[in-house]
């Protein structure tokens, strides 16, 4: 069947006919060092994308829901949280770089620029910066890649870098192993200026009154108290990012091979609980938010699927200034997921997802 | 566990961290007859959610589904129905209101303003007009508020009172009850004007012939003849209402502590199956109405679970005339919604939704 | 119950109160050659529809991902991939052609016109070209009728001939067999013009670089690699629709009497298929079309139900000229939609869809 048989990627003749091969995305061979992709399609933040993807992530921040509130604020309409951001990036990238790939391994650098609103046409271009094949497994390595989203105006709205597994489609094949260096890939958080003449104060009911900068210290943890379960529309939602990867949504693929896939079932793309966590934290720590500045790493500690609850915590370890911008501090956290598995009686908390998270916070002297 | 630990709402110092309290919402012992909560966030009606949410609820009101229709009506755009409307507003409610609720007991008065289109955007506040004690349970009792829902120009969109049953944080916290006097809250049902000039004629094949005012009759019963599923889809629904009540999408939180909660499981909220029995009745009394005047009183008589189908009837109680209005009539009706559930091997009709509703219907006489 | 009880039609008087009949749709005794339906509601292609119902068939075809990119092609926004087309249109009818219907037959000589985009708003219609009650099957016959749908300039965007198996109400009501004469119905497949000043390399990096007109050869078979279940969302996307048809979304009416439905269970809309073929298709054959032109013939050969995994083949058949555009040729296809299904311990390949499709691919010669 061809959708599990990726290896063959000539033309085969079969009597008569030719057929064409139809396997997408790159096998870890196929990959060098420096190589740049210029990735496909593209993809507008259409109202329907925003308000499923946003809404599902359970995020409270107001500049997400209330077009009022984003333009007192000076954006130009409803603004993306920062996990659509990401996905609406990532998966630009996904069949070039990871459509065949067995696990996302981590997330390095990942910083916001411009931020996105409502109507706004992202693209997007990764360049490799490493190969390296498994030393343990012959039929698999890792790709180091950097990532860089723009929007219509040319502006970098997020750049990361990323590494992942992926499989080889001919374990014999030669793998292009080295290195290249990171392009030089200046990101600016922008936000709209703070204006003393716009009357904040007037909104300041419509976000929670013990959430500014002040209200933070060093040390403070949050076992944020929503959870919410991911069902099957997992599938549905990581289709609508445009994110093709077979192992999130071909159930068929993977019952004729159950080993060969992290925990022999569909497994919900990372983008998911990745997007879930961020919003599950947002009453606590980011509904006076005005964006993520940067995430220094990242990882999915643990697979998850269809029927789990995921639940998060945050862990401030830091406060700092925003250059240039007294009306915001910076949150330092650390940003966990995790879920809960039974094994016999017992239930056993997992830890699905780990991001080191700067979030910029509006202070309350300048806004409430 | 944090999701199911509500009680502990003072910083608990664990050695070197301070945890912080994340529960959200009341308990039955922070509310005070006279408090006015002025609701966080807001909504902004995208096509994202008035697509999704309006679809799922079946109705076939072309108002809400065809924006030529609508605006030949002389309205803005795309109209959202009751349900939306009512759901848009009262879900905004819920983490003062009743993120800690057991079970919503009753809808009173709910009358509708100035209708909504795609694109506006409503914020909501409500007063706590009681607070009760339960005399036979020590760890619950009732909430009972008016909410009122306005657009971005202050226009009244909907308001209502409801009485919701909510738990205790703390079973021996005394309990501030109490009864507030309701301020008084001028609704006006608002719709564009009829005017001869339109040829509303030109359009009448959009709608069906047969559900004019001049067609119902009091004492006609109508058993809707469609029916709907409904799936795991509604903790998404619910999502994108921004209602978190986590009885609703808390999976683990449930099996955790079956008794504690409505069936053992997901509860669906009610708002869901109430857009559903509108829906579901639109094509037989409200394709030719205009909207909805008022719900006198509403309840969820029976919960209702992902899986059950559900169905609906209208009995036509009386006919009235809308002041100032000669082309609509009022139809007075009561709205049933019921499900099927299996006791042994016999199926047994349940009711899960009532609800008393008066809809402006164009007359015939000036439309078709 | 009143969902499976569509026989009675009349009032009937139960005591003191008039049950009225809410059964929609037409039985087959109802139909006549030459009736006409001008269908209700019509549909505004909101971003909510556009975004859920395009991401969920796949298609990687840029012109329904990023604005930008339509935009500089001269459609006036994102478009409409053929598949929610022929939905759009397709679902208007149900009601008053196939609510009642047992099994879709047959789609004959479906042909696009003006390209449709977000924001538009289409209107359908349908003439009874043939009614013919069952030899075999006193209790059911086929339907056959003509649908054309309209944007709201007036120009026509789809229209098609169908044939459908349609349920009678009463087994022993006459029908009104005999033809009917298809209307002369011009249907003009339009693009936007090509224009040499347009700088369509510069976004040539957005489309695959080996799905031009000249990559492809008669005989060429592609088997599509990715697959994607059908959840239960497939209930949802059908609502979304507005298609009502209740052997799509009452689980409860199958649960009375399973015989009687294909399957045994809530069977998957036809459309949902039909789109995902589509979309399952594009990265191979139409990531480089400008649209569909025509589909000779369809049909579903078999039904899909939620839990099935998808996918597709196509096979060239021919590679034609389009008149009036040099920039772009015609390739004639068989698009095959299939699923597997276990049967003992041996998996068997079952086709479930079958489409003779004409598809507008753009030179490389022109565009890269």
């Amino acid at each position: 069947m061809a959708a599990v048989d990726g290896g063959a990627r000539g033309p085969l003749r079969d009597g008569p006919v030719a057929k064409r091969p139809t396997k997408h995305g790159n096998f870890l061979e196929e990959f060098r060092p420096g190589q740049v992709f210029r990735h496909k399609r593209g993809k507008t933040i259409t109202e329907g994308l925003f308000a499923v993807f946003t809404d599902f992530c359970f995020t409270t921040n107001a500049l997400a829901k209330n077009r009022r509130y984003a333009e007192a604020y000076g954006f130009r309409g409803l603004v993306a949280p920062p996990g659509l951001v990401m996905n609406v990036v990532f998966s630009q990238s996904v069949e070039d770089v990871s459509e065949n790939g067995r696990a996302n391994l981590e997330y390095i650098d990942m910083r916001f620029g411009t931020p996105v609103c409502v109507g706004d046409t992202i693209e997007a271009e990764s360049t490799v910066l490493g190969v390296k094949a498994s030393s343990r497994e012959r039929d698999r390595g890792v790709v180091h890649v950097e990532t860089v989203g723009r929007n219509q105006d040319g502006q970098v709205v997020l750049a990361y870098q990323r590494k992942v597994q992926v499989w080889k489609g001919d374990p014999d094949a030669p793998v292009a192993e080295g290195e290249a260096p990171a392009r030089a890939l200046p990101v600016s958080f922008t936000l709209p200026p703070y204006d003393p003449r716009r009357d904040y104060r007037a909104r300041a009911h419509l976000t929670s009154s013990d959430t500014y900068f002040e209200d933070f210290h060093v040390g403070d943890v949050f076992e944020h108290s929503r959870g919410r379960v991911i069902t099957t529309e997992h599938i549905a939602l990581t289709g609508m990012l445009d994110n093709t990867s077979q192992v999130h949504c071909n159930q068929w693929m993977i019952d004729q091979d159950p080993e060969r896939f992290l925990g022999g079932q569909l497994i919900v793309y990372g983008g998911i609980p990745f997007s879930l966590c961020l919003g599950l934290s947002s009453p606590d720590v980011a509904d006076n938010a005005l964006g993520d500045v940067r995430y220094a790493t990242g990882r999915h500690t643990a697979p998850a699927f269809a029927g789990d609850t995921v639940f998060a915590t945050t862990d401030i370890r830091g406060l700092g200034d925003l250059p240039g911008r007294p009306d915001l501090g910076v949150l330092d956290t650390v940003l966990r997921g995790h879920k809960f598995v039974r094994k016999g009686g017992a239930a056993e908390k997992v830890e699905i997802f780990y991001l080191e998270r700067e979030i910029a916070v509006k202070r309350r002297s300048h806004y409430a």
